[in-house]
């Protein structure tokens, strides 16, 4: 840095000032919303460069050198903004959420203050039914009238729910104590203010088609509605090296290098060796390594040689 | 460290050896059990004598090693050792619980499994009303009879949850939607590993009479059914130093000195300043800072000079 | 939350715009810059007041929910505000600063770029000798002849070490490679930034009489030109509740209720149990916890009963 | 888990327990060695298990566990295992090392004790010169030649450097002041304690090519000679499914897709897109997405399309 060090007005991003406080709807009741925030692409380029040691570089080259940093995992100038998010989430949802230990928060307390009296709700089309081959999924959902059935008695309970919440209040119960009786679907909010590095690693896991719909539903809102128009070349960078990426271990690179050298016998042998290619009777056993390699195969239009 | 390094065996604790995988119980169906651990006291004082460049020495003075760097807030030799416990919680607990960051945590999935058929159930005599002083907390308990009719009712509660919960299993609805009709109070299980440092700030917290119910009694039982075991100089010094240790502002310290002085001319003039005497009529008007110092006043069997 | 909310300006803090970028000077070579902040002491209010449950209030009671908030040790709304520095520290005194586990760094690369050619030197008065009864601090200063003597000799290790440094470089030798024959007190640089609440952790390590003067100034200067212009209210609530206050053990409790009793006997007989008055000859061993609690009766203008 | 749970001893690794405390030596006077350990193998299983709410399964299994685990970045059952190494290492590698936040630390104090008397010395053939394509790396050696003369000065600057630190020290100047005067070779020794999953990430990136030589060393040693012993489960695992993985973009995957299917124009124009093939003159531009795309290919012997 030179002696006479030049003053640093705060840099500003527009697009996400425009959103500050304006909450995005997300399930039947609950929100997102910026409260406020700490940097920008440029940010992260600055912090990259102190690395480096050396000045401001023009804009075309601010996004070459995200996509860069990105690409090979030198998360520490994306450290160096930080977001902070009002939300409003069904405690259900919030417990998946807090798992993400490297966050703030400050959470809306049903020990100092009367619980939010909502719940989430489920529509008589939106029952999902358990997925098969993954234990711990859904898919699909029960048919409407089944569906109906259901949505009614959710109701009719949590409205039991709650009257025995207010009656315990009105008995003179600890509002610690009654809120135990509510169930999982009452929404609860906090304040959650996080780093983008550990912001987008919360997106990775949890805009995957593997995390539970609801928390889905907040993050890919958060992506897509906050972070793309927070840090626009972050977030390209994300989709096209995590997000959108894939990984091949070192078994399926192995067996790739015979296939892509035409070697389908020595392809066959790797695969043996690493166990894939178990009989039972005549056809090959459930194998998920090997179902997951043959995916990737699909994906890049190349053949199975099995 | 010399060349020829002595071999180190691990050192085992005993004590704590011996409740190895024994559950303590707590509240109406939950448990703590120790799964496993890494170091002692001596770990400790071994660590801190790496800091210091020094070699081991006799017990007598790891205790008053032990007690100095507790005393002055030397934590780092605490981090050095580890416990695993196995909890079974009400998940209303657990999300106080969960809080704290500083652990690792593996939670029973009710997404892949079915939910524990276990609420935790309020007796008759056990229905705490709300403080009135402390807006966060509990006061006393509800008579008997009020009670029973309340715990009636939460039986039932309970009861329908659960039944709406298997039905809508047995309706093909997935578990990860379903569990979102289960009450606050069904129990949750979960290895939580934590090292002595952030397990003695969690514990000052939580067994803290401030501290709700549910999990003080979960902290306590930690402490002194398994904290004393495992190690118990760092047990006696952090009771010494810090649960049972109190603090003074720099405002009290203030009005103090001029009450050791004798000079309670003086003790009026600064509590004045502090703002700690405005009246309300002829009374003085409720002061919380005040209220917390009169309280330290008669503790140390000092008069109050107003 | 109402439905219809707010829009959110971000709250600027004025008198911490103005020194943006600014740096303030440490040490013969060093410096501290804000490049960044985020938040307020409303800030902390505002999401105190979402575990509340409650609006916006006027400023006066903001100043005392924040000094309740840190009086009590509430300390997640600190966390809600986050500021970004950039400093340039000699090595020695950044091997103590990156110690802080909580912040998040991007350090200056000798492993990219040359290193800094400047390095921390000492001036013939400023010599500082070896404390003896406190084994890791130093205590005075050596005469100025001495020191110049030495100052002389710094200065030219300092040379060689960078003459060579430089003849390594010039001879082809990688950066990463060279680096490690430069001394200690080398400077580097780095955006280090960190939220509220770990800032006043490492406030009150650092800007106490135990921490090493090198890093105490930086301390400082953050404290009393940074963080006091950013949160006036937070700044001087952790003063009167931190930096200023002190700790008494449930030892000097019992003792002190016996003085505060004039029972001087009880007060001998307490002491006497905790192990504080053992004799060697005729006078008192010396003991460290009686010597700190001395102190502190001294400071309450009390009167020691031994 | 049942009422009667069963006592749960403490599971040892004998592969582990026979190097407990023997120093590996690692550069001209390092060492690392294994002080304790919690958890293997098994430990992780158990985790993941109480997540899906199953008991004990047989061994062939829980290799596949593990491995599935790691696969797919389930990660908080690597928490559950926790190591605690003590190394010595030269300052400048430890300056890398201890940038890794999630590890718990006691490093040997200078200020509390004279510096430990060793430094990192270069042996004539062992001088590695700046690598020209990474700017922060190094490739080759110096000849024996002129690596002779810079260790021989080298040698001469150290023993200046620590006959003036010994000179301050006799002078009476504190440890903490005269200790600036060290090189960065200086060795420093610590306790470093950490779980596994961090443990790993600090593998996968200082085991790496590009990490600086020093740290890689230490790494590959504590990969090799420990981790392998400690969870040889894990270990094959990391090296599979991490290590030895590589990541496809989705810009990547969209050539290869294009490669798959046979249709070289269409992989040109997406790469075009990308800006992968811009020309200067005749030759392409030298693009570094594109050469590691290149070098991919390569590896799984498929054809560039350029």
């Amino acid at each position: 840095m030179s002696e006479n060090a030049e003053k640093l007005p705060r840099q500003p991003v527009p697009a996400l000032d425009e959103i500050l406080g304006v909450p995005f709807k997300v399930l039947d009741d609950g929100f997102v919303r910026v409260v406020d925030y700490m940097g920008s692409d440029q940010a992260i380029v600055q912090a990259a460069r102190v690395s480096y040691g050396e000045g401001t570089k023009k804009i075309s080259e601010d996004r070459g050198l995200i996509r860069y940093l990105l690409r090979h995992r030198h998360t520490t100038p994306f450290e160096m903004c930080e977001i902070k998010l009002h939300v409003r989430v069904p405690m259900d949802c919030w417990r998946q959420w807090i798992r993400h230990r490297t966050a703030s928060v400050n959470e809306y307390s049903t020990r100092y203050s009367v619980a939010i009296d909502a719940a989430q709700l489920t529509s008589p089309g939106e029952w999902r039914t358990q997925a098969t081959e993954n234990r711990q999924g859904s898919a699909g959902n029960l048919d409407q009238k089944q569906g109906a059935e259901l949505s009614r008695k959710e109701t009719v309970l949590h409205r039991q729910a709650r009257e025995f919440y207010d009656e315990c209040l009105a008995a003179g119960v600890a509002r610690e104590h009654a809120r135990r009786e509510l169930p999982l679907s009452t929404y609860t909010e906090a304040y959650w203010k996080i780093d983008l590095h550990n912001l987008l690693n919360f997106l990775l896991l949890r805009m995957d088609s593997s995390a539970q719909q609801e928390i889905r539903l907040y993050a890919r809102l958060i992506g897509e509605e906050i972070v793309r128009k927070w840090v626009p070349f972050t977030w390209e960078a994300f989709l096209d090296y995590h997000f959108n990426s894939l990984h091949l271990s070192s078994l399926e690179i192995q067996v790739l290098q015979a296939i892509g050298a035409g070697n389908q016998k020595e392809a066959l042998t790797r695969a043996e060796n690493f166990g894939w290619l178990e009989k039972s009777g005549k056809s090959l056993k459930r194998n998920r390594e090997r179902a997951e390699f043959e995916a990737k195969l699909r994906l890049f239009n190349l053949p199975t040689p099995w």
